[in-house]
C-alpha cells in the first residue's frame, strides 16, 4: 500500500465496480487521492484484516465499504481501525435491503457510517469522504459550497427546459 | 482451548446465554463434550479469527454461532476453517429477520448452516450438530432414532390430555 | 436407489435443475458420488416420505433438498429421517424469502440447514455436504483447505487484472 | 376416528388450543359435529399421512388446520386428501406472516383455503366451513343468513351506544 | 345471469383475465358449468353488490373473485353472500403480497378463501371450487383422485427424463 | 343524518373510537360541525353504502374513514361518492401496514387521501379537513396559521425546558 | 409564479415527468389550470421553501408533490404551508414502499395526503385535488359524477368484449 | 449559538432525549464540546434550515440528527449544510425500519451517514463523530484505540465470569 492515499475504497466483488468507479470518480473531482481494491471478509479475511490494521498508519484517512448480501465487508474493516468506515450496501434481495440491514445493523461500539443502497450510495459515499476530510481542507470545502450550488443550478436548469420545451 | 470437545458454542453477546444454553443442554443430554462461550466479531475480531482457524486441530467438529443483528460472527468464522459452522440468528430487529438475512445470505463459497431464529434454532443447531456427529457414531445415532420418537410420542401424549380433560 | 451415493439432491420441481446442477458439480469436482432427483412434498407425498425413510440405511450421509414458495419439501423430509438435512431456497415471491422463512423456521425438534437462496445456496449446499463427509475423510479436508486457499488467490488475481487493465 | 364427525379441525401445537377453540365454538353454535386433536406434520408425519389419508372414508368433509411458523401442516394434509382444506395461520415472526406464507403460497395443484392470521382466522375458518356445508344443507343456509343480519345489527347497536352514552 | 352455472369467476380487471383463464379452463376440464365477468368493487360497486346479493339464488355454489392492489373485491362480495368466496390475489406490488394482504386479513365474521398469488393460485381456486362441489357430486370426486394421481405421475416422468436424457 | 355537518367521521369498529376521538377534538378545537359513526364495510355493506351515496346532499364536504386489516372502509365509500375521502390506517399486522397498503394502493379513478398509522394520523386527517374547508373558510385558514405557529412554539418550548432543567 | 394556476404540480427530478404528467393530463381534462415544476427538498431546498410560503398567497388551492426514496418534498412543503398537500410516491426500492413510507408516517401537526404509488397515484391525484375544487365549484362535481358513470360504463362495456369475442 | 461546540446533536423530539443523551454521554467522557437541542423539519421548518446554515460558521465539524417516522430532519439538514451530517434512527414503525429506510436513502448529491436504530445507533453516531474529530486530533484517536482495546477486554471479562461462576 502506498503512502500517498487518503481514501481507499475497498469492494467485495469485481462485480460491484461499475457501481463504485462512481465514487472514485467523484473523488478524482476533488482531487482526492485514493486507491480502490477487492476485499472480501469471507474469501479472503486475513489479507483484510490486515488491510484494515495498517490502513491508518499508512496515512488512510477515511475506508469505503462496499458489498452485498450478508454484506460483512465494512463491519469487520471497522472492527479493526479507528478510522471511519463508509458503509455502500450493493443491489442484493430484497432491493438491496439485505445488505443494507447487514452493514447498518452494528452492535453499539462499532459504527459504520451507512449511505444509500448503489449507485446513490456509492456517489454519496465519495462527497461524505470529501466532507469528513474538508474539515481540515479549507480548499475542498470551497468546492463542496460550489458543488452544492450546482446541485440547485442543475434543477433550475431543468425546470427551464421542463417549461420550453413544449413538454407542458 | 482443551482437545476435550467436540463442539464448540460462541455467541456474540453474554445476553444470548439464556437461548445458547438451550443448545449445551441439549448437547449434554446427549453427551456430547462442547464448550461455549463470547467471541464478537466486532468488539474481540482477533481473537474470534484466532479460535476459528484452531478449532478443528484442537478436534473440535461442529462450530455453533449465535449473534443479532448485523450478525457477522458466524460468518466470521467460517471464513477461517473447513468445519461446518451452524449459525443461530438471534432475537433482533423484525422479529429476528435481519439477523437470519445477515447470516444466512452468504457468498458462495462459504456456507453458514442456518437455523431458525431464537430458542427453536438453539435448540435445532444442538440436534442438527448431533445429526452431523452421529454420521460416525453409531449410539448417537440410536438416540436420535428414540428423540424422533419421543418428539411423537409426546404429541400423542398432548393429545390425550385434550380429549380427556373436559377441554374439548 | 442404489448403495453407491453418499449425498442426495432432491428437488421440488425440474425448473430447479439448472441451479441445482451448482450443487452436483460442486460435488463431482469434489468426487462425491451423489444422485439428484425430483420429488414434492406436495405431489407425490408418498415417494418422498419412502425416500427419506430409507435414504439412511441406503448409505446416504447427507440430503439437500431444494424447494421454493411455500417450500415444505425440506421440512417433511427432515422429519423422517435424522440425516443432516440440507435446505436450498429457491428464488420465489418477494426475492426467495418466502422460500427462505418457510425452509428455516422449523419448530424445535426438526431443524433443516438452511443455505442462501437460489445459485449461492446450492453451491453452498454442495460445499456445506463435503464440510460433513470430511469430518471423517481425510482427503476431503485437505481438498476443501485448497478449495479455501483459491478463493482468497482468485480475489487477489482479480484485483491484479483491476489495478493493471487500466479500468482504474 | 368416530365416523360421527362432519369437519375435523387440526393444530400443530397444544399451545394453538386457545386461539382455535374459536373454531369449535363456532361449529358447535351451528351445531356442526367435529373433532379437534393435535397433529405435527414434522413431530408425527406418519400419524399426520395417515388422518389426511383416512378422513374422506371417515365421513369428514372439511379439514382446518391451524400451524405456526414454517406452517406445512395444512399444505401436507391437502396433499393426502381431495377434501377442502382450510388453513389457520397462528402468530408466529413478522406478526405472523411467516405462517401466513408458508401456508398460502402452495404450487398448483393442491390448494389450501387460507384465511386471516390468528383469532379471525380461526373464526372465520369455522364460518367458511358451514359455508361449505350449507351448500347441501338449507337449514345451516338459514342460519348463516341470520348470522350475517346478526353482525349488521351488532354494528347498528354499537353506534346506538356510541352516540347515546355521552362519548360523543 | 343464467341459472346454469355452478361457480362464478369474477375479476377486478380484463387485464387479469390471462391469470384467471386458467381457472376456467381447469373448470371446463372438470365439466363444471361456470361464467366469468369483469367487476369492480371501486369503478363498479353497485353491479358488484347486486350480483353477490343474487348469485345464490340463480344457483351459484362457489365465487372465485380475482384482484390485485388494495384488493377489496373478494371481502366486498363476502359481505353480500353466504357463499363460499375464494380469494385470488393478483401480482402487485411486493410481488402480489400487498393484494395477498388486502384480500386474506378479513375481519371476523367475513371469510375469504385465499390461495396463492398470481397463475398457481389460479389453478388452485378452480380445484378449491372443484373440492367443495365434489363433497355432493361423487364423479367429481372421482376425477379429483385421478387428478392427484396425475401429479404424482408427472413428478415421476420428469425424473425418468432427468435420469435419461443426459443431464445428469 | 343531520343536514347540520360539515365532516363525518366513519369507523370501521368501535374499538377504533379511542384513537378517532382525536379526529373529533381537533375538529372540535376548530368548531367543524362533524358526527361519527360505526361503520363497516363488511358487516353492514349495505348501511356504508347508503351513507356513501347521500352525505354530499346532506351538506358533508369531507369524510374521514378509519379501518384496520384488510381495510376496506375508505375505499368502499370512496367508490360511492365525489367526495374527498380520507383514510386513516388503524394499528393491524406489521405495525398498521396491513391497513395503509389496504387502503393507500386504491386503482385509478378512485382516491383515498390516506394519512400516518394510527393516532398521528387521526389527527392529521383532522388537520386536513381542516384545510381542505379552509380554502373556503378563511377564519379557518387563520386558524391554522396560528396552530402552525403553536407547533413551532412547542418547540422552542421544550427546548427551553430541556436547557434549563438540569438535564443536559 | 403567475396568479392564474389552482393546483401546482411539484417533483423531485425530471424523471419523474412521465408519470405526473398523467396528473397534469387529468387536470387538463378538467380545465383545472396548473403548473407542473421540479423541486427538490435536497437539492435546492430554499427554492422550495419559498415555494411553499408563497404558493397560497397566489393563489394555489392545492399542491401536488411527488418524490421518490427517501422522499422529504410534500412534507417539506407542508411543513411551510396550510394548503392541503397531495404527496405522490414515486416507485424506488421495494416497489416504492420506501418513497410510500417516507412520505405518508408524517407527525402529528402536519399532514400529507398521500395516494397511490407511481401512475394509479398520479391520476389519483388529480382526481382528489379536483374533489377538493369540486367542493365550491358546481360544475367540477357535475364533471366529476360524470367521470365516475364512466368508469362504470367502461366496466360494462370491457365486459361486452370479454363476452363477445371469443375469448371466453 | 455559542461557538465553543464542536458537535451538535439536534432531535425530532423531546421523547428522543433518553435514546440521544447516550450519544452526549460518549462525547462526554472523550471530552468533545458538544450541545443537544430540539429541531423539527416539520414543526419547525426555518429554525432548522436556519441552524444547519449557520452552524459550520460557529464553529461545529459534525451535526447528529436523530429523528423517527418519515425522519427528514437529518436529510433537510444535509441540504443545508457541507458538514458531515449523521442521522440516527429513532425507533418508529417496523421496529425503526421506516425511519432507517426515510434517513438513509438520500439521492445522490446529500449523504447522511446513517448508524443503526436505537440506542445502538445513539452510541455509535457519537463514536464517528469521534472518529472524524480523532483525524485531526491525536490525543482523540489515542483514545479511540484504548476504548477499542476496552471492548475486547469487556468480552475476555464477561467469558471468564461466563466460565467460572457456574453457569456453565
Amino acid at each position: 500500500m502506498s503512502k500517498k492515499f487518503l481514501v481507499s475504497i475497498v469492494m467485495g466483488s469485481d462485480s460491484d465496480f461499475p457501481i463504485m468507479k462512481e465514487t472514485s470518480e467523484f473523488l478524482k473531482k476533488f482531487n482526492v487521492p485514493h486507491d480502490i481494491k477487492i476485499l472480501s471478509a469471507h474469501r479472503c479475511p486475513d489479507a483484510t484484516s490486515e488491510f484494515a490494521k495498517i490502513a491508518r498508519e499508512y496515512g488512510i484517512k477515511v475506508i469505503i465499504a462496499a458489498a452485498g448480501c450478508a454484506a460483512h465487508l465494512a463491519g469487520v474493516i471497522a472492527s479493526h481501525t479507528i478510522l471511519p468506515v463508509i458503509g455502500v450496501p450493493m443491489e442484493s434481495k430484497l432491493d438491496g435491503l439485505v445488505s443494507l440491514l447487514s452493514i447498518v445493523q452494528m452492535p453499539s461500539g462499532i459504527p459504520v457510517a451507512t449511505v444509500a443502497i448503489g449507485k446513490a450510495g456509492a456517489i454519496n459515499a465519495g462527497i461524505l469522504a470529501v466532507q469528513i476530510l474538508a474539515l481540515s481542507d479549507e480548499s475542498l470545502s470551497k468546492k463542496l459550497v460550489e458543488y452544492k450550488k450546482e446541485l440547485a443550478q442543475k434543477v433550475e436548469e431543468k425546470n427551464r427546459i421542463l417549461q420550453t420545451d413544449g413538454k407542458f
